[in-house]
């Protein structure tokens, strides 16, 4: 067997084991540029609207998706507040009540949905007949959390069936927790950070402590 | 040349290929490990003195280094916060001032710096006999960045020679932000998310707007 053709054959399968590294290795590298550019758009003093814009156009592009929708708590309704591609008319005007639809259910629940076809056909899912992602094939819904609450969702969409790879998945938890750690940061003015101690925050946080201040 | 040791000849380079693939996927795999791990620990509700002890510890991890040392602004003193192996009793008691020593310089330039020997003769780097690290070979030191405020300094430390890579410098840049918006995120009570409106907080935000609430 040790011939030239037996040697063309396992060539062909190192090429192709080649490949998919390749492959894989291109799309990890691209998760880390998308966790890097989140995290510097949260530790930059940018408008809050602004950065969340950029994350949902960071997260459509990263996952080829056909759209990505951002909805935050507003008292006991989920208001839309950003969505790639931008579509001001929606801003703002759509709300679902909490455990309202698919993204209604994962606030609820707290507990991340993920629908590769016929997503419509879901029965949490609530045709609203205002977005015309309530009729495309592939959902994934995550809980937006801070603090260990969920304060919003976030929905990516693909209008062909999607099969989500435990990747994506994975990386869509952490976006919503850095949407909801980004959500509190915000809340800090810039000049205020100037007058407290870091130092003193961490050492003396315990159990009690840490959340009082 | 198309004879069964040509081939051979090929096979060795894709078997060497593919190892320096798989190589660079399992760090990389690494990497986006350590960034969830760190949202992780964000956006739950844990003490800060836990979570930052988990980063430093996930850091030295992931950097094979001897040590990583944490240190956080109390107004113009940078204090030690946190070290990974732990040392119970530096922590709290080491300080410098803004712009003594490596560590001070990071944080009063807002830059990171890398030496991969020698580090001990750097002109700006002053023996305090406090700590072994300050008689290692390579350190990392990086400023750790809240709302474009530095507010603490991380360093990386291998007693050996360690050439960084620019994987490894970008990574801690990135851990840097992450405990920055940490330590905003902590100051926030958990029970004081429920009382506000996450949705009016991005909708109303403007470069003036965003930074007052």
């Amino acid at each position: 067997m040790c011939t030239a053709r037996a040697h063309a054959l396992w060539d062909n399968v190192d090429v192709v084991k080649s490949k998919e590294l390749e492959r894989r290795l291109e799309r990890a590298q691209e998760q880390i540029r998308l966790f890097q550019s989140i995290s510097r758009l949260m530790s930059r003093d940018e408008t809050l609207q602004d950065t969340v814009q950029a994350i949902v156009d960071l997260v459509q592009e990263y996952m080829h998706a056909d759209s990505c929708l951002l909805y935050l708590l507003d008292r006991d309704e989920l208001v839309l507040c950003a969505c790639s591609p931008p579509r001001p008319g929606a801003v703002g005007r759509v709300r679902l009540r909490l455990g309202e639809g698919l993204t209604g259910w994962v606030a609820r629940q707290k507990r991340l949905v993920a629908i590769s076809r016929e997503a419509y056909r879901d029965p949490r899912a609530k045709l609203f007949h205002e977005l015309p992602e309530d009729t495309y094939e592939a959902i994934v819904s995550v809980p937006v959390v801070a603090r260990g609450r969920v304060v919003g969702v976030i929905n990516v969409h693909h209008r062909e069936q999607h099969a989500h790879t435990g990747e994506e998945l994975e990386l869509l938890t952490t976006v919503g927790e850095q949407i909801g750690s980004l959500l509190i940061v915000a809340r800090m003015a810039p000049s205020a950070l100037d007058e407290v101690s870091h130092a003193a925050l961490v050492l003396s946080s315990d159990s009690e402590a840490s959340t009082a201040r």
